[in-house]
């Protein structure tokens, strides 16, 4: 039988709250198993930029990651999230592993090829080390990943946190059985965008395409889901979107789970 | 027999240059055996906190770590430094892994009791977790130390890189042979301050506290050589000053010995 391996990735708003971070730390004690966790960036890498004074590029509402921006992400995901975290979760006897994609070299990624836009220091992956990873989790450890990952020649590359943690699950389930959680501040996928308490418990591919139709989706949320769908269809066999508290009745999960 | 170890602290100025940081690549391909880095910190934490109008507080001329230096000096020491270096050394082939003091727990300090001067989030290492440095050797890895550590409670600290080499070193000389090297710009310990090349090739203790007494060791190296023959009286078998050029035609090595 395969090994249990799950994937926790929160966003970079949650980041910023120790309770959650605390509370994050006890349900990794209480899921059996091998877990992963993947941390976005949050708001502190623009409020840095903005002291800096470095401008904000956008193309297309898309933000291009300069040398500068590379840099202040760097900065902020690697070194203090990524290390608070770590921090946080030892105090919690959680055996954690603080990483970049450059560390062992577990996730490469190639600079994105310019076609239209030059997104600048972006990476798309193209490799995940899944053996390496193993070797952690044979000694117990529970690797911590920020937003950071390189092109195996001396280039660091900013790459989503969503597409690390989904990419991570994929790869990973030839060897273990995979749950894969997305962790927001919203409890799950809501019926009614102001409506915190309207989670929709269960949406498959179907049902993601009437909302997207109708426009109930938010667009934030739509490559998160794609990421989802993209997950399930490539052997991931647990999906949800959900936020740190819906974890805390751990095997009883509340939120929005994703099928097929 | 015991396995060889060999300790590198590069202090903050070589990071600056890529060609010092593919040098030492070439050199831990060099060497048999186990390695650590240690890396220094730099201007860079120095030159953000002045961008970022952190006022940089002195007592006594030491200076101190207050909440806003610590995030800098976590930021630029975890992340920029710490990630550049470990891509570096991928891209030439050294399976490094880039670590503080929370990562796995491996090196606990406590923030410096106040006595006369109150120095801030600064740590004195109390613990560093030798099984776990031995699990990561015996996976062929390379960990890369940053000068942060925690004190297993929440709450990082900066701590002396020097101090952190230093402290591994002893602490890994019962299981290993250690050999350690504190590279900085400068060739070596030098007779005359002014000539680059009046290396001095050998220093005991007595010889030390002669070149102290008569002003000859600069201010700066006084810790360094401090540490080094702690090292020395605590089994270490091996202790060099010297820069990285000095270690290219490994194992001749150029700089000075320290030698009990």
């Amino acid at each position: 039988m395969k090994q249990r391996l799950t994937i926790i990735k929160i966003g970079g708003a949650l980041m910023e709250s120790e309770e959650t971070i605390v509370n994050l730390a006890n349900v990794l004690g209480e899921i059996p198993g091998h877990k992963v966790v993947v941390h976005g960036g949050g708001r502190k890498a623009s409020d840095l930029s903005e002291k800096l004074g470095i401008e904000i590029e956008m193309i297309e509402g898309r933000r291009i990651t300069n040398k500068e921006t590379l840099d202040v992400a760097t900065m902020v995901y690697a070194g203090l999230y990524n290390k608070q975290l770590v921090s946080q979760f030892q105090k919690n006897n959680v055996r954690s592993l603080g990483m970049s994609g450059a560390d062992l070299n577990i996730i490469t990624s190639r600079k994105r090829p310019v076609r239209n836009v030059d997104y600048g220091f972006v990476g798309d992956i193209i490799k995940i080390d899944t053996s390496a990873m193993s070797e952690l989790f044979n000694l117990n450890i529970v690797p911590v990943f920020c937003a950071i990952t390189h092109d195996n020649n001396g280039q660091l590359l900013n790459t989503n946190a969503d597409t690390i943690a989904t990419m991570i699950a994929v790869k990973m389930a030839d060897q273990y059985t995979v749950d894969l959680m997305y962790c927001m501040d919203k409890k799950g996928v809501l019926e009614d965008p102001d409506d915190d308490d309207s989670v929709i418990s269960e949406i498959d591919y179907k049902r993601y395409k009437t909302l997207k139709m109708n426009g109930k989706i938010k667009l934030g949320l739509i490559p998160k889901m794609d990421n989802a769908f993209y997950a399930l269809v490539n052997n991931v066999a647990d999906v949800w979107i959900c936020n740190i508290d819906g974890l805390v009745d751990y095997p009883a999960i509340k939120g929005t789970r994703i099928c097929q």
